[in-house]
């Protein structure tokens, strides 16, 4: 592997630990949990991992020798950057326990445990991807841990290695298995503790317990160091509006997040859009005036932060959507043969009348797109969606109804961006390097505490790292019952973006001034080597979620 | 303006002088000089510019006092990192003339000077762009200064304001227009000088006296940092191939710079296309030849840069383009009132063999573009073509030619990315911080010594910014006469890349590893405070070159 001069000066980044996990630890208990919903099914569910109390790491002074433990890793899910980090610190971890310690990486996702692929992780390979980002070192993959006959197989797998203890590192529903995983092998005394690490660059597993997902914190800075790029170039040339898709369908962390470091224009809120019941014609009505008050004074220029997901959130297309879904579904035998044109026939004369509205309001295109796109399961493919250019196109049309009025004099020309596989891989910053470390380093410290269902946790996030608590929080903890494909199913809470939040109230509080002053910040790339302000600071998400507590 | 922390800190960055232009410096003539080709034309059209000496500085043991100088400054055309520092270097090197020297600066480009717009540049102003990137400092736009009356425009405001010295940083029409000015200043006693500064990400204005032109370097950096990021994306998941398009319509530079500091599988090089008369498909059959043979080996993932301006480069399409052209300035009335489907019969009623058969191979909707989408002028707009998508698209059903012959048996699912408005406005990298700075001041230089119709030249790039070298080169001679919009003009020679230079012999050495293993380099983002290997190299491109002489 041929590695440019960066990759080499920061292999030798050594990343700061807590200093609680410098020396020898023991795991001080707390009070018993609940799941934050539905506690008796999620106990019911969970009988040998529910109600386990929080786990707190503190100095030992008086440990015992520690005893070889084999561990398995799993990379489950879109990539994060610092992953390896995860992988680095738990090896240094289990090494520390006892050096005749072992780690496994299982190959390209949970598929490995299943299918029995994976390699040893010995420290010349570990040592090849300290503080990179990627998860290339065993890669990733997307099959879920569901079924008992895949436990059974990962059974097999781990009795042939010695395996003792698995460590998942996943979003929420990567999580979410893990905890079924250990309750599985915790009810048949397999043998085999399981451990999971918060990871998602969408920013959307987190709660009480775990502060932050990692990954966020880097994606998010390297598309605010592209967005600010734009916006400099937006400012100079000033003549175009930039439409910025970024990814996270799920929730608008990373879009609030990359407004409070560069301050757009315009930035719109997923959550808020249905808090408010906005339709789609009200989002673009309301980047329209923008347009045209920014016009009358002569700025024909802009910025515009949408979220991936926009479309799912929009109350009037997620019960057109709804609909689209149950009637082809029910009428798949019937419709198999048709053509497009057949289809869009068969299908607008089965719409309630509301929803053939918000279909009728939908761009041509897009219209199709929603009635003709299919997954394998036979959903609508929202993703394929092209959301920046759409609401682009559709504020392009509205702005010809308002110069009609007299009430845009201006020009409008729009560019289009989407940002998202340019942040999942980057090297971690600091933040991600070290707070990525010590979940890993963590993770090997509660394998030695010898339990099972917990989550990795690492606190005080906004304080130095040497000063971040170290635990663990029973991953039963974060779950409540949810309807999932049609069946009511115990899931990790996601985290939505509050708009009774720190970050999100700051963002209101400051909108109107961005939308018609230019109040543009260029954060810049990621800096390894200067002064701490500038290379180790966390998320402004995070310190507003701070300072609001 | 709000400052990121990034923003703040790299303001107290001290740009490094050639040591020559740390003190007083005097003008050292070198030979007469000669246009690189078409000698009598151009010495013809340039009667009081033509021939002049090379000038270098060196070191003044005995200056004279200098006198206050008023200079105005234009940026003009495209945005690319490092214009705010040249602006900063003229600043200190007038003030450093005398320091009640005084600086304009036009607004939004040339139309600043013709229509009196502009702003005096304070030391105030002035230290809030030290380092930034953008052209925001006073902006920039594309109107050309051909016209006489233009001219006499601008030497009022110049007389006006005691300007007698005019900057005009720009690519190589901008600076083709700077000669004519230069000249026409000069025939008619105006008493103003006109300096010219390379200006391009393209790095399509370069020849033996101008090593690079400012910006390449850090838009280069941008763009490989998130190519990196992506090819690391690419091979955690393994399941995508990646086409990025990057800015560039002209040249292939910025392409080949990139592959060479990220060894993707493929990078097309549109001058390497044109010379060896591919079409279309032989550069879709060739890309889908790697996909087949990379998915041989289980690797059905793989990342293809592309040049914006393919499509211009490809013969076959050329002489389409042209014909279409033709068609159209010639029947414009005949086919006024036409719909496009009546347009696109008479397009194909008219065109020849050949380029009917051209039309016919590409994909309907791109062939419709061709046809159907006009700028202004009535010409096809290349520039709307999205030829990663294209590419991707043709890839994708050559792939199942070859699969039905049974010579493909993977799996082909395709991603996009363009990249150019993220790079050029960055903040400047340490080199074109440097650079842009020394041509900033060094054009002070220039006008201290009484010269016009130069350009600002700054040597020996490979070498650290102290020992560069430092001068000034008359802009007549890197032209040539070429054909533009029907007629004979004289204008500045583009640098193509060269298929016999350093920079493509690497690349073409090594791009077949490249395309079979997976060699992928993760430049990551640009540093400015590290160890000088990370911070201070320049691009492989001027590296490269520097050996090849």
């Amino acid at each position: 592997m041929k590695k440019s001069p960066l990759q080499k000066a920061r292999a030798a980044y050594k990343p700061k630990l807590p200093v609680v996990l410098t020396g020898a630890v023991k795991a001080v208990e707390g009070k018993p949990t609940q799941s934050v919903a539905n506690q008796e099914e999620i106990h019911q569910l969970f009988p040998n991992t529910y109600g386990l109390p929080e786990l707190k790491f503190e100095k030992n002074a008086n440990p015992t020798a520690g005893k070889p433990v084999n561990v398995g890793v799993i990379l489950s899910g879109g990539q994060a950057p610092g992953g390896h980090n995860v992988i680095c610190g738990l090896f240094d971890g289990i090494k520390k326990i006892h050096r005749d310690s072992r780690l496994f990486g299982f190959l390209m996702g949970p598929g490995g445990l299943v299918d029995h692929k994976y390699i040893e992780l010995t420290s010349a390979i570990i040592d090849e991807y300290r503080n990179t980002g990627g998860f290339d070192i065993i890669g990733s993959g997307r099959t879920k841990l569901e079924e008992k006959e895949q436990f059974d197989k990962g059974l097999e797998i781990c009795k042939e290695l010695g395996i003792t203890a698995l460590v998942i590192i996943g979003g929420d529903d990567s999580n979410t298995n893990a905890a079924v995983l250990a309750e599985y092998y915790k009810s048949i005394g397999a043998g085999i503790q399981v451990i999971g690490c918060p990871k998602t660059i969408d920013g959307d597993l987190k709660n009480e317990c775990i502060e932050t997902s990692f990954g966020f914190d880097t994606a998010t800075k390297v598309y605010s160091e592209v967005i600010g790029n734009i916006q400099r170039d937006c400012n100079s040339a000033k003549k175009y509006w930039h439409f910025i898709k970024l990814m996270g369908r799920s929730a608008s962390h990373i879009a609030l997040e990359c407004a409070l470091q560069t301050q757009p224009n315009i930035c719109i809120i997923s959550e808020e859009v249905e808090a408010k019941d906005m339709t789609l014609d009200d989002v673009v009505n309301s980047i329209a005036d923008v347009v045209a008050a920014r016009a009358n004074y002569g700025n024909n220029f802009g910025t515009v932060l949408v979220p991936e997901g926009l479309i799912e959130f929009i109350p009037a297309i997620k019960r057109l959507i709804a609909e689209l879904n149950n009637i082809l579904a029910e009428n798949k035998e019937a419709t198999a043969g048709f053509d497009a044109d057949e289809l869009e026939k068969f299908i607008s004369s089965h719409l309630s009348e509301e929803n053939a509205a918000t279909l009728r309001s939908l761009p041509a295109n897009v219209a199709r797109q929603l009635m003709l796109d299919r997954d394998p399961h036979g959903n609508v493919q929202v993703s394929l969606i092209e959301t920046e250019k759409l609401l682009s196109e559709m504020v392009g049309k509205r702005l010809q109804t308002l110069a009609a009025e007299g009430k845009f004099t201006g020009k409008y020309s729009a560019l289009h961006h989407f940002f998202g596989y340019e942040g999942r891989c980057a090297d971690p910053s600091n933040f991600d390097a070290d707070y990525c470390y010590a979940l890993g380093f963590n993770a090997a410290c509660l394998i030695n505490a010898g339990v099972t269902g917990y989550m990795s946790s690492i606190r005080n996030l906004v304080k130095p790292s040497v000063q971040w608590i170290a635990g663990g929080i029973p991953i039963t903890m974060m779950m409540n019952i949810e309807r999932r494909n049609g069946a009511d199913k115990p899931v990790i809470q996601k985290a939505l973006v509050r708009l009774d939040g720190a970050p999100f109230l700051k963002f209101a509080a400051q909108r109107d001034d961005w939308a018609m002053n230019t109040c543009y910040i260029y954060p810049g790339p990621i800096q390894y080597f200067g002064p701490t302000e500038v290379c180790d600071q966390p998320s402004l998400t995070l310190r507003y979620e701070h300072q609001g507590k």
